[in-house]
């Protein structure tokens, strides 16, 4: 149940591209729909952000969230979990939290540039394969019989409903998305941003380049945190959580990953931010993959988030 | 301000697609994340469309609203209108109906298919001046200052925001679209399809092809409508409401398709269907252009679609 004083939605940020010169082109409708000549010229607006806003009626403080996707996913990884309950953003909303839920630069409702040679490289989208051992549901050897690591808290029953959920993705836009997304801060005003995986690199980055506007950085499983070290100036004081799940020794690439937030967590400490590290096999976090938000007990894991806010509210580090 | 009982989303629908045989590539990502070697084979799910929901805590009828978007859009056209009025999803929700808001195959959250020899023709994005003169903005010559037609009730003057949510789409995933879309609505159950633009075409077939479930149909400015002539026996007896707008004599392309909706219309009421033809310069619709839920006066056309619906309802045709 939830009461809402307002949501909507609104795109921001990306920038105007005019396409001059080309050719038209005569196109072919499959449905009942006159043939007709295409023009590819002209005006365009690419690279922007895609927002959608729910403010409750009872808020139960002023500051808003920002939620920000990872990689290949989109705003919809925070709603309704693969099997079906009900996701952090429904959490959230009953607990009276405003929340901007964001898809940024080629992801969901963003769109993306299909104007040729504005974007380098080619679109990728993820297999079933490689999600299955990058998210650490299981042993590579699992994924065919789809047999999860001994204590897994995702649904892998509802693999097949998550795989759904995977969007293609560039490598090559990373400027742009951290150009969109801090516009989307801008537009937010004072927020506390939370951000899973690949977003952890675009939340840093803007924490550091609007330290007045990112009152509060959660970073998710991050696969992606600071370019180099971070910096005392802008985070000094700021709260930082950092949460991290279970099964990183299975797999070297996470091994790397959770040595590196794990020193990030001590250079934070040590320069002078407010840091929480969450992780696996202390905090309640085992049996959690990379995606916490839609494992089997993702609402007690919600529930940690959210009292980490209201005692960092209580401490006056956000209204 | 919306009380909602419940809301979340799901994807449905879309096919799995095993790719095979394929070399590794090395991949460099401009993030502080170590290179990898990506894999492009494994398991896909492509072609499925993701779907929004929102049930009012006060519903007022059982039936819900199922609202699908026009070619090189999302379903963020429902909401947030282009200059930051509320939208008709928000209008729908105070009023107490629950809604499904709809992206279909390739378009926003759905995702869309980047896999090699899947889909043939490539994506079209919609430049800035097909979009102000196939949506009747204003004359051809009147784009670059942004002169609209005469009493043109779209907030041209929020053109730029409007156009960051146009999205590539292709012209050969016709039959996918309908598959999912038809996924979607055997998904929700009984329903009232609303549909605007190309969604027309997706929507008429629907309730030709699921005639128990589509229970009423509002096309709102289709461009797509039936393949050939509407069917009496799937929709004898079914409300059918069409909306058009007005400057439609000022383009060649729309002259004919005004001529389709009112053909349309007179074929529906011959079929038995009880057909409502809204249309400027009658019933309120003069100054229109081709987005009525964006247009000054969205909440006006709004609250005619209520009118309706309750009426209908009323009279037996839908819980």
């Amino acid at each position: 149940m939830v009461d809402l004083a307002k949501f909507g939605s609104f795109h921001v940020g990306g920038r105007p591209v005019r396409v001059a010169g080309q050719p038209t082109r005569r196109i072919f409708f499959a449905d009942a729909v006159p043939d007709f000549e295409y023009d590819p010229n002209g005006d365009f607006v690419i690279e922007q952000a895609y927002v959608q806003y729910f403010v409750p009626s009872r808020p139960v403080m002023q500051t808003p969230l920002v939620l920000l996707h990872g990689g290949g996913l989109t705003g919809a990884m925070w709603e309704t979990t693969p099997d079906g309950r009900p996701g952090w953003l429904n959490h959230l909303l009953a607990w009276g939290f405003t929340t901007y839920v964001v898809d940024n630069v080629e992801r969901g409702r963003a769109g993306w540039c299909s104007l040729d040679g504005e974007w380098d490289g080619q679109p990728l989208i993820r297999s079933g394969q490689e999600a299955w051992t990058l998210f650490r549901f299981g042993a590579e050897d699992g994924y065919g019989t789809r047999t999860p690591f001994d204590g897994q808290r995702f649904p892998t029953d509802s693999f097949d409903a998550f795989m759904r959920g995977f969007v293609p993705r560039w490598t090559t836009t990373g400027e742009a998305s951290h150009a969109a997304f801090q516009d989307v801060v801008r537009r937010v005003g004072p927020c506390v941003v939370i951000c899973h995986s690949q977003g952890g690199g675009f939340g840093c980055r803007a924490a550091e380049a609007l330290p007045d506007l990112v009152r509060g950085l959660v970073a998710i499983e991050p696969s992606g945190l600071f370019d180099g070290r971070p910096s005392p100036v802008s985070l000094g004081g700021k709260p930082v959580l950092l949460m991290l799940g279970d099964y990183t020794d299975a797999y070297p690439v996470w091994q790397e990953l959770a040595g590196i937030i794990r020193a990030t967590a001590a250079d934070l400490e040590a320069a002078g931010a407010s840091t929480t590290l969450m992780a696996a096999p202390d905090d309640g976090l085992a049996g959690h993959s990379h995606m916490p938000m839609m494992d089997r007990g993702s609402d007690r894991v919600a529930a940690r988030l959210k009292d980490w806010l209201l005692d960092h509210k209580a401490a006056g580090c956000f209204d």
